[in-house]
């Protein structure tokens, strides 16, 4: 885990996706429904993943529904990215608000990728603190799911997630880079934002696309 | 029905679900498809329900298809809240408009909410009058649906809804308070308003999770 | 194609859609899936279609897989809109993006209408040239997509749209106006926008639903 | 209306499917979530219709809600086909059981047609009388749904059908044809399916299918 | 729970339904995607619900990944119903086969209901051991999912079941009956079979529907 | 390609899929929305691709919309199984039917899978010729959509299906053994079989389950 995360600053979705796409690894990209609360912020970092299972009652007198939420939260190091695996999209539960991720930001992580709903939006937001979600809902977790492990591999939104795993996300899209590639991955999609600079250029001077992508082969 | 809907303003819509939820009552928030159409404003006000039927042919010569959405429009006082119940989510039918905006907010009317489709969202926005809608599209309901009555019990979105409970929505979602309970629920709600706030606090100087949540009792 | 497309930017979405279900033809109104980039933006002309085909497999070596595609935007002239057709709404290709938008933009093309979803988003919405999309998402046609014919009828988002059919977007949704009514449609639909002018400032006055309805018959 | 739905024996819903789609109507077979009851059982006859809303409460005291469809059984002659429109798929309501076949049956109707749920398979299938559903449930719809019209244009299973029109349905599902083409359609069918006899016979010789489809255009 | 399970033999499920529905608990029966293996089997025992979690990776080495289920099956009682959650429907996971049914039914368990797949459909037919189920499909829960509670309460087809329920499935569906009414049910549903059987009997003498409804009130 | 699929004839889906996911390959068996047209056949072959293309329109005056089709039936050699690509479930198309099968059939081919509907259902099943569908209905291809490529790699049901993979179908759904690693599938599902034997015998007995998976760890 040699490579720098912020490395990943010049980078997109799309380029990473496509440069993914060019080593075979063609289910790294989260699915449509998965969109960040602020379309502004970039979320770069590694995986911190938790699974959840659904639960029909309420917890047991003493028993604390949120223990091993916890239990994550206050491991978290900075540059982690709490990935929350509700086999979503769900109508259900809201793993992530607002006190989730004051104490998160209090500890450097990066930011949240949950297939499930989101609450305390506005809150959120006003931290400026990346979050992508499976949508918007107030409905707490506590007799409807408990998260039962942490750092296993999850699969969100269509992609497995391992912690560790590199997670970028803006408003395109949340792409999963796994840490095999990573370097390889990263070294790729900063030449093909290279080359798309000179398309953009070319395309703006009105030469036909059909010579840019004959001359450039960038689409 | 003594409350005063406007004691609800310093509360949110998580808090209220959190406080229904504590009384068993965990089926009182919208599924997540039901959107504000401005993040921004706030609704509070007691509920006027409106049932629709769908219907497959152009009104017969004569009849008029609007005529029990003119009657609950007409009827409605300061405060209500219009919601239409067309078994949505819908691609069919856009309920509420510009026009019926205007009606509304003439009388002192709250705001809307219907799981069908709203249109002239451009002039219902700069009029910052709260709609939640499930989704946005052009199509009128002549010759696709009619309201068929009003005041009676309705379904919305997942939540059963009688003409004069409570509604709450911001941009987390849409909450009904039955009138049975606004009272236990609002005073409750307030008092873990002030907790949340000691949470709050506490995590942003950096106090492990574990320890604020063993403290408070609050997440 | 006489009538210049200019002339609709004095109406909007859902008077046009009440104008089309005035002529017996209810199913011109793009699903609700389909939404605006840029919510402020209006799209007006004339469709050019293209239509997709699903892949499962790379392309083979000197095969190129944006043959068709290439083909359609270099022969855009200005006012066209691009219509691309993908059987959405899916998960699983972005078939336009920047590279795309800044080469139509180029030719004076008006904006582009899809099922499928659209990457580059930012830049997009830089440019403030209308795109109206099933979703959002970063994955790449390549090996998963490929238009294979251009200006043939299609089906996009429940409407079939032919080449040379008007369309126009705004915030309400996207509405298709077949040429062989469209100056009977333009026509009646700025008569129906004056006629609400007269209902709303009635409302506005405070004006009982039901005696504006009678007296104006616009609701 | 002269022509005689017995006429109808000799055919098929594909062979009425493909005729219908010659003249340009692809729109009259039902969705394929349509099943019959018993696969064994060719439905024939003219539609009569009724159209259900929701409802979310008890009828009041007093009030029969099955009034409208007790009205439209009562009415059914010999070679009616009742066809019940609930928005369906649903997942709420079935508007057919036992007692509806029962009094249908004694009145020569010909099968029932519905997108909801039907219950009391067992003692439909006793009666070989042909019932093609949207699945099957033991919900009542006291207190779920009501009919509220009959003998009005409705929308079944993705088809628009008007009392008059002829329903055929087997195996391979459910076809309306509209009155005004009836005589049209039932004609060509009968000669595609004297032609699919003589490919059938040559396909089973071994044939070349190139061959048998260029000599007889069939497939 | 004094009540013999066997009573129920006389009933079905629309009559069970009626009588649930008659005493306000119209969320009873499973939805209509839970269907019988064997439409000519009846079920009927009280449940031992099972609780299943996703999970993404294969177990550990020396974990026993049916660990739960086992004990649940090897505690079976004569009479008991194995009731699985898998948070159906699903296209996942098949958590019961042949070996668990071979196993539950030496145990003289009366059935399964999981809103999960099954597999090995034909041996299970074979056995005439009534199973009711979201589906069929051979993929092992091994690596996909766990059991990770049992007898707790769980949510199965939109069905809240807690172990010692009444379960009783026929070809139209499943419903469930709480301990506390169960008397009382059992005791109405047999009284509504009566009064069905002489309906029917009007109805097939061709009793005009109005009357017979009006005379004895049973639909 | 040495292994003669009739080796097969001993094992089941659900054993060939147990292999499958012991040598990691997971996503093997097609989703249960894929169901035999008949419950007691067995199916095996190896694969011959078809893939589709969504059309809207009718085919050109001259053009033959079923060309690639006919090439690929008649092609087929014994022992071929044809499996066509819709990107299904789909409500639209029809592409297998009664003449199809005969023709296919006539050539010694071994059955069809298709993720789109088939119609023709009462004479495919006297034929006792194995199919597998997402569903039945009367719809043409013709003007709806249309076979682009034959022998291309493609995703039907979600497994990948190359040209010459042993495809198995049974009462329990469609399982796709790549060629790269058969031998291997075929050896090991073989021995799982007799191991599941040893088994089922012993909980026949009465043994407890947990006994049974310590001793022979098969479930």
């Amino acid at each position: 885990m040699s490579l720098n995360p912020s490395t990943l600053q010049a980078l997109n979705a799309a380029v990473l996706s496509d440069t993914l796409d060019s080593l075979g690894l063609m289910q790294q990209a989260m699915k449509p429904f998965m969109r960040p609360l602020d379309d502004t912020l970039q979320l770069i970092g590694r995986a911190r993943t938790g699974l959840y299972m659904p639960v029909y009652a309420a917890p047991a007198p003493g028993e604390n529904p949120y223990e091993v939420e916890i239990e994550l939260v206050d491991d978290l190091a900075p540059g982690d990215v709490v990935v929350l695996a509700c086999d979503g999209p769900t109508e259900r539960i809201a793993p992530w608000g607002e006190l989730l991720t004051t104490a998160s930001a209090a500890r450097g992580a990066s930011g949240c990728v949950t297939d499930g709903l989101v609450r305390d939006v506005k809150q959120i937001r006003e931290m400026r603190w990346p979050v992508f979600c499976g949508g918007i809902g107030p409905l707490d977790t506590k007799g409807r799911a408990r998260m039962v492990e942490r750092d296993v591999p999850v699969m969100c939104a269509g992609v497995t997630v391992r912690s560790g795993d590199l997670v970028f996300g803006d408003v395109d899209g949340v792409v999963v880079i796994p840490r095999e590639v990573e370097d390889e991955v990263v070294r790729r999609a900063l030449e093909k934002v290279s080359g798309e600079n000179q398309s953009r250029e070319a395309l703006q001077r009105g030469e036909k696309l059909a010579d840019v992508f004959k001359r450039l082969g960038i689409l």
